[in-house]
Parts: C-alpha cells; structure tokens; sequence
C-alpha cells in the first residue's frame, strides 16, 4: 500500500485525489502496488466533501507518519511550499509538484536535496500541463544533445492570440472574453506579460543544458502590444503570431533563452497549436524535430501529471528515480543583442521611404492597408536592429520577431 | 562501463554505433556509467569501416560474453532475429529493437521471458521512428485510462497523400516520385497497403489495453485507390485525407483496432501532420487529448530512438525496467461492422439522385467537378453502409471513412 498525502486541496489538489481515487486501476498496476491519499493539507475544513475525514491542517502530522511515502505539492507559491518540500525530502519522503514558480526558482537544490535522501523530486506538471515533456527530456530523449525547444507554454495568451487572429478582434476586448470565460485570471499580469511562459522556459532550459538557468535573467516580452492589423500583415505573409518561448543550446554550453511574441510561418507544426493548446517542439541533433502537444492546464490534465510523477515514486521506493542533470551553476547566457534574426515592422503610412532606406534587404508586406504599412527586415543583428529602429521614432507602431 | 551488442550492421544498426559514439558523451551521463559497442554482428565483413574489428560473424561470441549486458536487434524479420533475442533474454541480457514485426507476433511472450530473467525487452523505436511514444505511454501516461489513440505510423503514406494533396497528383506518379527520392521501398506492398501501419498500431493496441491484439486479425486498408478527385472533395469540405490507424477501447476492455484512409477536418491537429513525419493522437480519460509528432523513420531518428532504451536498460542492468502490461491473452476485438460513422462516396454524375435516397440524411459536397459527384452520408453503422453501397454498384467510385 502506498499512502500518499497532498498539500493544497485547490483545483490541482483536488484533481490529484480525482484521478488517484477513479482511475484507482490504472495507477495501482502501474505504481505495482495500491495507492491511496492518506491526507489532505489545507487551512480550510470541507464538510460534505467525500474525503473530508482525510484532511489535516498541521503539515507535521504527515510528516511524522512513517506510511507516507509520496507527498504532492500543489500549493503553489515559494514560501510555506518551500518549507514543506524541503522537510518531505529531509525525511525522506518523495515530492511531486506542479508548481512552477519553486521549481525554477529551487528545482537544483531540491533535486539534490533528493538524491542525498534516496527520494524524488518531480515536476512534470510544472510544464506543459498534462502534456509530458519533463519525462520524455529526461527519460525518452536519452540518446540526444538537444539543439533547441521552441514551445508555446502558457494557454490563456494561446488562447487570446488565437481569437484575435481567427475574429480580428482587439487584445483588450478578446482578455476580457477569455476572463469571463475563466481562461485568463482577472489579475492576467503573469500570463500576458509572458512571465509564466518564462519561468517555464527557464525549467526546460536548465535541464537541456544540465546547469540552472535563472527565469529573472531571460528576457521576456508579452502579447499586450499585438494588433489585429499585425496579424492582418502575418496572413498575407502566410504567417500566424504565437507567444513563443525559446531556448537555443551553442557549442560551448551557452544558452539563449527568452519568450516574445514571434511571426512564424503556418506551415510550422507550432503554427497549428490554438486556444488553450501548448506546443512544445524539440530539435535534437540525432532525432531531428518532434513535437509534444496537448493541454497545458485545467485541473484534470494537471493532476494526472502529477500523478504520473506519483506513480514513478511509487516505483522507486527506498531510492531516487531522478535521472535529469540540473546543476546548481550557472548556465552561461547568450546576450540577445548579437544576435541575428528578421523582424517585422509596422510604421506609419508617411514612414514608407524610411524603412526601406533603413532596411535596404527588406520586403513590403501587402496586406491592403492605408492606414500603416508592413515590412519584414533582412536578417541582422538584435542590436542593429534596435539602432535603426530608434531613427523611426515615433512612426514606428509595432515590432515583432520572426521565428 | 556498459557493453553493448549490435546485432545487424544495416541502416538502423550503423545508426546506433553513430548514435552512441558521437552522442558518447550525453549518453554515459544519463546511463550513469561509460558506455561503448563491443560488437557488431553481421555476416558481412566492412573492411575501411571505422567500426571494423567489432565485427563478429557467431551469436554465440555475444552471447557468451558476460561484459555484455545490452543486445541491439536491429536485423528486421522473425527468424534469426527471434531465436537470437530470446537466447540473449535466457543468458539475462536486455534486448531493445526496432523490429515492429517481431514485436508485433512475439511482444507478450518476449516480455515475460525478459521479466522473468530481471532483464527487459524494450522497443521504441518499433512505432514512430524517433517520436518517443511507447516509454510516454507506458511511463508518463501511468495515472490516465487510455481511451483512444488515432495516428498516421506511416511516412512513405503520408508522403504520397501529402504531395497528391498538395500538388493534385496522381498516386501512381507520387508513388514512383517517392520511390526515386527513397521515401518508398521498390515494393512498396508493406507501406501502401497498411500492413506496415497495422503492427504499430496493434503494438500500441495492446498496450492501451494489456491484452495481445493479433495485428493479423485488425482490418486493414491501404492508400491504393484515393485519387486526385477524392482530395478536390475533401478540400471543399475543409478536410484532408490521411491513412489513420486507430485504436479505441470500450467500457468492458475490448477495442476497435483499424487501418484505412480517412477524411478529417482540416482543424484535427493530425492533420497538420505532412510528408515523412508521424503523428499519435491520444486521448485519455483525465488529460484530455495529447500529440506526439515527429520523424516516424529514418537511419537516426530511429537509431536514436533504440539508444534511448540502451540508456532505459543500463539503468536498470540485474533488473527489469519493463512497466508495460501485455498479458498473452487475446484482447476482445470489436466487430467493425457495427460501429457508427459517417462516410464520403464518390459516384457517377448519373447516381446523383439515387446516392441522396439513399442516405437521406447526407449531403453533396460541392467541388465544382462534373465528372462525378461527391456526398457525405449520415452517420450509420458500417454493415447499413456496405450494404446500401452494393444498389450503387458499378456507379460506385470511390468511399472513404470520415474520422
């Protein structure tokens, strides 16, 4: 019997002990042996609820009960969760989490703390929601040197993007649709500034290059800015515009790692992700290009990686199932500035003659437009390209990468 | 330091020896240990191969080496490759191979023979080339009841359908295109005709269910007859048409296991899934939907792919790793011609008023085409549907399944 005690009894805990409790087969036969949720850790009592006699709100009643073996973390945030992870692993007692905020912020130190306890510290629900690629990284792609990801990781800016392209709608008017519709948070700061999709990118980066990429160093841009003209201008390009986070591994172990909203061509696989999807797409030096898709959040698809994490615990009772490489050094970071990528721009109209001058390699994009007028740049560097942007003052109305 | 053996000096086994000497060293630090390829079995000789003095030409030198722990079968068919891989499973060796055939007739026997020995028999790369999909299925999906998967496991099909959409050619011309470019065998039979397709998909099948599906006994239909006009009926009614295998459970354990050409919506992400690459839709009953796309073939791609076991094996060397369930026992199969769907005919311009009496409840795709005449029927049973096709008779052109 594997006793099992979840921290948070919010949507993601309450989703843990949903897929423990009706897929209670299936995990039990893969775990090898049967799984119950012992305890529930919350502040709040729930009466009525079907298993309220399970919930306890002093975390060191779990703590000092030898049966528990597997603690989920679903808490969130970095303080008492922090606390609580760290005591769990000290006892020796594995931690599977969804929360992405501790891992990119104490995922190499907690992985160590880990192995020196014969326990695990898992986090595929950290990423990608129930779409697993923390394991497939560390488990499936074992033969590979990762070149880069490109990944769409946070679903209400998906979602957003995709109505605004698919409607024409404004960015204003489409959040406050995916609010009422409970797909953005009424305080979205964290989702359209990107910084969700960049605590994320930062998870995955560490662990293809094996060193701590910090989430606060990498540069990250939101959606907020983007039009529906600028997606009137990427379809007559044949392209769409994605909130893309991404990670590119160089020779000597350096990194570049950042998120912004980018052009890319329809025809990419990424391209085809929409709504609340997340896509993440890894280019290995061997296999090429896969591509790992489905939902990157709801309670449902989130508890079950968590629990999937839970089930390789079970398996590894008594010793680590770690087998991803995350040192606490540093990861070297490539400055953006150098490097070389196209841009779009929108200008105004009277900006015409300008920006080719600027952009002498360039294209005009038709898209049947008077009031402004796009061009896509030649490849340059991020730094030049900024230089020459500054001379369009305040004629310039928007910049997007491309991918 | 871990030896391996490989066992067929072909595409895929000159593959692996690249894969683990020019990846040596990611793949000795997910292995934990150094590791290297001792031997090469093939009954050729290489002279001027870099690889060369590991060449042997006996079984029995592997066999009876104990440095080695790991043998690659990378020979292909159900002769040699069977009786070395359970003589090498009896001597305690894991055994991983890319051989789908094999795994196909014998994966239930051979997994517990290798569990019985504390030793595993692994094989990712016998469905989906590089994607990884079976470790996902059988490692990450731990806490899901799968419900169904839908999948394209066939590049060389997916090539021509790909290219008779984009480009309105024909299939014995794309056919012969792909036959120059290397994307299709001389004979062609195993790929065109679904059967290569059908054994992943029954390996996938018993997966999803635990059971044996006899890959012998799922229908099975190629590409052969879908024509130009077929995609010009599709493309109006804002479908493609791709060869999908499919897999789907009910409630009491048994599936439904098919191959055959079928419309689906433009929308579908597998539709998004063009040329060589792969695509396996899955669906379960907590996550939701989740997509794995990538190279389904290829020397590295699948190379890598048997390396990643390697890794899964030397991790776990004195133990079995296998966490999959494939009982011997036959699984249920269902019955495909009491199963419901909606399908697409194609008939003579003069059958235009008998195909609407016949199925009342469809509707005519317009394709601006006056040769023939394309409608989409009701959802009925298929038995209904192949019976009322028979009044069509020779007016009859073509019918394919709707997804």
């Amino acid at each position: 019997m594997i006793s099992v005690a979840v921290l948070g009894y919010g949507t993601v805990g309450s989703g843990v002990v949903e897929v423990i409790e009706n897929n209670n087969a299936e995990v039990s036969a893969k775990a090898g042996e049967e799984m119950h949720v012992k305890y529930i850790l919350d502040l709040r009592d729930f009466p009525g609820d079907p298993y309220e006699d399970r919930v306890v709100h002093d975390f060191r009643v779990i703590l000092e009960d030898p049966e528990v073996s597997i603690v989920c973390e679903v808490m969130g945030g970095v303080g008492a969760a922090y606390q609580f992870t760290r005591q769990a692993l000290e006892a020796g007692k594995s931690v599977c989490t969804s929360n992405k905020e501790l891992v990119a912020k104490h995922g190499a130190e907690l992985l160590e703390l880990a192995r020196t306890k014969n326990c695990s510290y898992m986090f595929e629900a950290s990423v990608g929601g129930g779409i697993p690629i923390i394991r497939p990284i560390n488990k499936a792609l074992t033969a590979e040197k990762i070149e880069s990801i490109i990944a769409i990781l946070n679903g209400t800016t998906n979602y957003i993007l995709t109505k605004m392209e698919k409607e024409g709608a404004d960015y204003a008017q489409t959040l406050k649709q995916a609010q009422e519709l409970g797909y953005a948070e009424r305080n979205p700061e964290a989702d359209v500034e990107g910084h969700d999709a960049c605590r994320k990118v930062a998870i995955l980066s560490s662990l293809m290059v094996g060193k701590n990429v910090d989430s606060e160093k990498l540069y990250t841009e939101g959606i907020t800015r983007i039009t529906p003209a600028d997606f009137e201008y990427a379809r007559a390009e044949g392209m769409t515009i994605k909130l893309l986070a991404t990670s590119v591994g160089y020779e000597d172990g350096s990194i570049l790692a950042m998120v912004a909203p980018t052009m890319l061509s329809k025809e990419h696989p990424l391209a085809a992700v929409n709504d609340v999807y997340n896509g993440v797409f890894v280019t290995g030096n061997m296999l090429g290009d896969v591509m790992f898709y489905g939902k990157g959040a709801g309670k449902l698809p989130t508890a079950s990686a968590v629990v999937s994490d839970v089930v390789d615990c079970a398996r590894h009772i008594g010793r680590s199932s770690i087998v991803c490489i995350w040192d606490k050094e540093e990861a070297k970071l490539i400055d953006k500035a150098e490097t070389e990528k196209a841009f779009f721009v929108r200008v105004k109209a009277i900006a015409k003659d300008t920006v080719c001058k600027l952009f002498p390699g360039g294209h005009f994009v038709e898209a049947g437009r008077s009031e402004d007028c796009g061009y896509i740049t030649e490849v340059m560097k991020e730094k030049d390209f900024a230089e020459k942007c500054k001379e369009l003052g305040e004629n310039l109305l928007n910049e997007i990468r491309l991918a």
